[in-house]
């Protein structure tokens, strides 16, 4: 199933997308709580499936996950944007976050900040945390996920490179974009072959497939059950291919009224404008 | 005030900690909500403190904010802490995250993980949220404050240093232990002149004074907003003093048993017993 956040003229709710409309859920609680209850909820989805539903284009849709408890993003990879990175690979997982409130929608405006102007973008298959886990061996990981979407992991490039320490420019306001909708994981036979791509206003700049991931999405989330519990709700930022505007010689950096489109095979499209923080 | 969570016969509440006592404060949502709404609680809490209260030894305290928003913290902000870490004093303000499940109440257990068994104390200062803000000058930014509380940013060394970026390293479960209660900002005429303490099994590990700090809380709190909206009780680690196991020769670790003490003048004082995790 296609599970979105949207509004509408009564408000702001839950629903299922299929054949181009959607189908409200009535679920009152947060996307965590809904994602948890998922498994006490189907006779609600098809029950909710057998209404007439909403056309998708007279909706907002808006960021499936809001509020996540945690936003981990996993660097350098895929092995071509390690090369144009010029690092070498790691050979382990090079964990960061993003802030919760940098979270935003599919189709919002995505803030070009006061304070720097080097904001870059990075395509990325997100993985959403279905139950509850701790120290997950890599085969158990696969039913602990509830499902996939696309998202963007836009980057402050001046402020991920001031310091050491990525997470402050990871962290913007409006720079993690997800939706348009959270693939549930039954329908995804394989998140390891579904092809990815970045263009900025019509023009590709990424362009790869989850094939190509160095650590795939079983060993990031087995490690870092390690560490943390994890939760129902939590974003895993799964990597970005190459063609990241500060790889292009002479760097490129986003600007006002640029046009962000991200894709990926089977999880749909999301499309933001770059727009100066006012 | 002396804002505090805990746990009685009747279940969890919030409280106001006075002479040894507390006082039940009614007020049904999230410590977030609290702290928001703060301003309109005045003359609850000065009902709740004409009440008898109860005995605070009779009552467990729990973490005064258990699921903040963001758990932001700072690197390499006191002279001497830098100079045993063999490290150049920082230009700029290094930033990073604690997951927020690694937030535990100021009297429970503190997890050594399965996985690595260098866990670490760093005590530390922390600043509470109370009001909303993002590019906040420095001089706005005590307005914005709504308290502080003693907190322990215990690290997982190994984890923090495999890869470059430390942020899954200081997020294991248990890994920031906060409390034992919020002194509101009033009380605390100024956050850079108070003395602050780790003890290990009754050793004096870790003593200086905040004011020692290199960038200040009113710095701290400007830069993180010049990236993202600050909300209520989102909590910012201000830094840890020398002292730390990792930097004594050879570098001793925290183990099965050990008692964890930390305080802060003013703050109060918070302890864990170390747990190897089962």
């Amino acid at each position: 199933m296609k599970l979105a956040r949207y509004k509408d003229a009564d408000g702001t709710h839950f629903g299922l997308v299929a054949n181009d409309k959607i189908h409200r859920l009535t679920f009152d609680g947060s996307a965590q709580a809904l994602i948890a209850a998922w498994d006490t909820m189907q006779s609600d989805c098809a029950a909710a499936l057998e209404g007439d539903g909403q056309a998708l284009s007279a909706v907002a849709l808006l960021a499936p996950v809001p509020r996540p408890g945690k936003v981990f993003a996993i660097g350098l990879n895929y092995a071509d944007h390690i090369e144009e990175s010029g690092m070498d690979s790691p050979s382990e997982q090079i964990w960061f976050t993003k802030a919760v409130t940098s979270v935003n929608g599919p189709f919002d405006p995505i803030l070009i900040p006061k304070v720097s102007q080097t904001v870059d973008y990075e395509a990325e298959m997100v993985a959403i945390i279905g139950k509850k886990g701790k120290n997950l061996a890599e085969e158990d990981v696969a039913g602990h996920i509830f499902g996939y979407c696309v998202g963007n992991d836009v980057t402050e490039r001046m402020w991920q490179h001031r310091t050491p320490q990525w997470s402050l420019g990871k962290s913007f306001d409006t720079h993690a974009p997800i939706g348009p909708w959270i693939t549930t994981a039954d329908e995804i036979e394989d998140p390891h072959g579904l092809d990815i791509r970045c263009a900025v206003n019509g023009e590709i700049r990424q362009s790869s497939n989850t094939k190509h991931l160095v650590f795939n999405v079983w060993q990031q989330i087995s490690q870092l059950s390690q560490a943390m519990t994890l939760e129902p709700g939590d974003l895993i930022f799964t990597g970005t291919p190459s063609g990241v505007g500060a790889a292009m010689d002479p760097m490129v950096f986003l600007q006002d009224g640029d046009v962000l489109v991200t894709e990926i095979e089977k999880l749909g499209r999301i499309e933001g404008h770059l727009t100066n923080e006012s």
